[in-house]
């Protein structure tokens, strides 16, 4: 196949379209996945990945409960309780964490799937820190199980649920890809 | 339980703690999962979504490409193909397509597994629009498939391979949540 412009251009990309007008303003806002016990992951978010609580939304009808968790100043953050839905909502990149009430003291309950083992689907979130070598010590300092260490290349931990969680920096993944970018 | 403060302060979340100092600059930078062929998948991410390829990453040995897509302009990301890449792990709230080549040929390969059927786990992405119900008729008249239209409630579309992406809209959201937020 001929190939013109950088490997990203439409060109080289069967498929890819230039993205339309009426798109404009679009943005990723949330990626959403069932958690077992809302301590155990509030505690991992918030004191070890450095999220705050955006917003907690209630649904007893349907016995759950929505953790929006996101790298926002939540001390700028409306105190009416719907505006601050909406302000969560006008903020991209949050984590939607959803509990089903009961799985955390329920003994017959078997855990989330992570996407990573058959049946194969999501892979994982990835978080851009400061430090990934200074990140990862601290994290194991702090009893967070990894499935990758940095040393392998990458660097994977996982959340209270087993889900994986991709960790870099814009210096090592400079290395991490200089043979395949 | 006595409550104090906002819903989403700590005192009302067992677990939630404030975010240390050493986690600043942190961001939410990724949303991984597979799928089955790129061809599909480039085409509705970029025409139906509107998002751009902002890198695309082969890995020959181990038979897998990576599509990171967002919407951010890529006429501002640097020619060098390193560059490039650093450019795009800087840009939060991307989606990180991973292709494993050859099941888009494979009259064996039975898809991948979206998380919301057992077992249990991703939820799904969301993307903020400017007008739910306009995009979702734009949606419809494009072919894509709903899992929720807007008249539930709540709008859920389904990407190429079954992930499902909620669609809402800084006006309708605060409707849709009023009684639970």
């Amino acid at each position: 196949m001929a190939s013109t412009g950088p490997k990203e251009s439409a060109s080289n990309n069967p498929g890819l379209q230039t993205p339309p007008q009426v798109t404009k303003g679009y943005f990723m806002q949330q990626t959403c996945f069932r958690i077992k016990d809302p301590k155990i992951s509030l505690d991992f978010y918030s004191r070890i990945l450095g999220m705050s609580l955006l917003k907690r939304i209630d649904v007893p009808e349907l016995k759950f409960t929505l953790y929006f968790m996101g790298y926002e100043d939540v001390s700028t953050a409306p105190s009416d309780r719907i505006d601050r839905t909406v302000w969560t909502f006008s903020k991209p990149a949050t984590i939607e964490l959803t509990h089903n009430w009961g799985t955390e003291s329920d003994p017959e309950f078997k855990g989330y799937h992570t996407g990573n083992s058959e049946p194969l689907g999501f892979g994982h979130i990835g978080i851009t820190v400061d430090d990934t070598f200074k990140a990862c010590e601290r994290f194991a300092s702090l009893g967070v199980e990894f499935a990758k260490t940095p040393e392998d290349g990458f660097a994977f931990i996982k959340d209270p649920d087993g889900y994986w969680i991709e960790i870099f920096d814009l210096v090592n993944i400079r290395d991490v890809v200089k043979d395949v970018a």
